[in-house]
């Protein structure tokens, strides 16, 4: 059986460990809704109120030059690239991942009708996130193509000759189930597919290799593993092989290849800066920056490898911890064992209570979520940078407490009302 | 002739005078450049800090609820509806300009396609915002429509059986020249198109009124004359008679009936939260707020038309000056001298110089700035929210000495590099 104590001695151990002063964290809280919001990097309000006072208030329109807000999306790229396998100058942080899934789909959807019109079919799963099937159900609508939608275990499958493109997202957002990149895509384009990634759940989380896996368009999150802050701009990736071929139909200004000539005619950015389009949130960006910024910090004590090995140390501790202090109270696991299939979360399954006892442990001070589209699902994610072994012991036993005393059936828990 | 002391008694007497109190501007700075970056808010560091460190910091996740994140759009679309002659629960606060404008040209062409699908042109001005014909540009393609641009005097001339949409910006960046917004629309619709109109160089800068205009869509910008911030998210209003009658391509999940169902399958949400998508940077999103409470600050007042009076009064005042103490310079009106044809900003031309003449002012200490688009044009913006009577006189004075004294054309000032 696993001790407190044996928790206390992994955090003694954790060469990371010095990272989690880099964010601020309530008083009393364990937060493992990271992959909802990120926290708070503690560079981040100085640097946000510089932002504010000088740039803004002080620099007004010559920030655009003298305090760099032009390059932001570049240099922020730059900077996610060194966490998704991709090269300097192939990622743009710019828009929300819903804007950018439609500015990779609709590009790739371009490519496929110029070389194998024949290929009408968008592959998903049933169990994507939706805006991501959103997307995708208004652009085939537009495009005349059919999206269907899988079961995992039924890609390979269904991978043919009528297959225009695949759409997932590597980490499944409701049970942490990841997908070998390198397989699947290798599996689509073996069926003369291209593959889009949505990294929202990954990006930060787990390695990710979008260039040796040889993936064609991604796409991610910033306010999610990358502690960008609330709705933190997004990113987009295009292999350099794609970038150049077609455009995107959000074709704005900020994409042009002379944005500053003010010419009638639109004229694409060579590489992935087509992907740019009107002007970006700057006091959102500089936010976003600080969220990656210990990404940075985190490369000489091993980077996104080290990050990696201790989010599976977390999650395989907490699910030992709710196997040998939780049994008997109907919990289930949803998220696989298997190392190479888990991302950086936790979800547990009850038939019953899913909802009331995460409000239960809420009001204790250990947040993690529920998410509606499978209501019988308890949500954890644990964030290598900021939680450790300690958190996860104080977790898996505020969730012993709230199931053997039964509080979660007080009526405040069970009053349903929106969540995010 | 007018004089310094006639400015000072005008300054004296305005009521707004007030106003300029609700910004920051940096000392020895006459910020005429307010049509391209609004200054900040003296309310805005201390309410983005909140935002930071309590929101965000402190409240983690809870705040989509708590600190009301997720009510932002239409919150902040209510305040930007008063200002624009919409009613509450019409507009929402947004993406970016070009996203918007993506948005709604898409929904008009949808609207066509169903109504007439004859109508295939697309109708815009050759000197109207290059991202607007960029953005129509791409669409235009897609659908297999044709975008025409013409002169001002050419569109009433223009609109006839083959018009899908006619797309204006109300106030023309370059020229400050604007549209009769109701007589347009009237012609527009008595030839059976559609009106889409940009409110970027209008919107807090002049009296819009869009639904007695009875326009079909509008979008403008947040971080113009809204003072919101670099990069300020953007808004679109749509109609009540068209919101609810098709979607708009960038189906993302804020834009669900039902964003916490998590349900496969799109379902718009009635009304405008329809033209959400992703989600919003709640940073950049806090700071717009600011800006906007400003206007509510400014309806006691009398509000945009108290606001607009003064413009008036400062574009005249301007071109009088120039015209009374810089003749003999070179220096042309671009800007129509008809107050209904005029915008919040002053364009002077002239065949040499322009680009340098706007460096050595804003070497002065007197921002306004040059487009490269028209390189003979030098833009000066009238912002009635905080620039004064004596605020004029020194620009036109600095304007004097710089082309008495021929110091513009030192090196310094002939570089050129990119502007934005």
């Amino acid at each position: 059986m696993t001790t407190l104590a044996d928790c206390r001695a992994l955090d003694a151990q954790d060469p990371l460990r010095a990272l989690r002063e880099l964010f601020t964290l309530p008083e009393g809280i364990i937060y493992l809704d990271g992959n909802s919001l990120g926290p708070l990097p503690k560079a981040a309000p100085e640097r946000i109120a510089r932002a504010v006072r000088e740039e803004w208030g002080q620099g007004l329109i010559r920030s655009w030059n003298s305090a760099g807000w032009f390059e932001m999306p570049q240099r922020l790229g730059d900077k996610i690239a060194r966490v998704i396998g991709a090269g300097p100058g192939e990622v743009v942080a710019t828009d929300s991942t819903s804007v950018n899934l439609f500015k990779v789909l609709s590009a790739a959807l371009s490519m496929v009708a110029a070389d194998a019109p024949a290929r009408r079919v968008v592959l998903s799963e049933r169990s994507n996130f939706p805006t991501d099937l959103y997307i995708a159900e208004g652009l085939c609508r537009e495009r005349g193509c059919e999206l269907r939608l899988l079961e995992p275990h039924e890609i390979a499958g269904a991978l043919g000759a009528d297959t225009a493109v695949l759409m997932l997202t590597h980490v499944n957002y409701r049970t942490g189930a990841m997908h070998d990149m390198a397989a699947v895509t290798r599996a689509a384009h073996a069926a003369g597919a291209l593959v889009v990634w949505d990294l929202a759940h990954s990006a930060g989380a787990v390695e990710v290799d979008l260039r040796g896996a040889g993936a064609d368009f991604a796409v991610g999150c910033g306010y999610k593993y990358l502690n960008g802050g609330p709705g933190a701009p997004a990113f987009v990736w295009v292999h350099p092989r794609h970038a150049d071929r077609f455009w995107q139909p959000l074709s704005g200004w900020w994409g042009h290849a002379a944005p500053f000539a003010f010419t009638p005619d639109y004229r694409p950015a060579p590489g992935i800066a087509r992907y740019l389009c009107g002007t970006q949130p700057v006091l959102s960006m500089t936010a976003l920056e600080c969220g990656l910024d210990a990404f940075l910090a985190a490369e000489p004590l091993g980077g996104i490898p080290a990050l990696r090995r201790k989010s599976l140390a977390l999650t395989d501790l907490f699910i030992a911890l709710v196997e040998e202090r939780c049994a008997g109270h109907g919990l289930g696991l949803a998220t696989p064992r298997e190392h190479a299939l888990r991302g950086s979360q936790v979800c547990l399954t009850r038939e019953e209570g899913a909802y009331a006892i995460v409000q239960a442990l809420i009001a204790r001070g250990v947040i993690g979520d529920f998410r509606a589209g499978r209501p019988d699902i308890l949500r954890f994610g644990f964030t290598p940078l900021y939680v450790g072994f300690e958190d996860v012991w104080n977790a898996a036993e505020h969730l012993r407490q709230v199931l053997e005393s039964g509080e979660w059936r007080g009526p405040e828990f069970n009053r349903q009302h929106a969540v995010t």
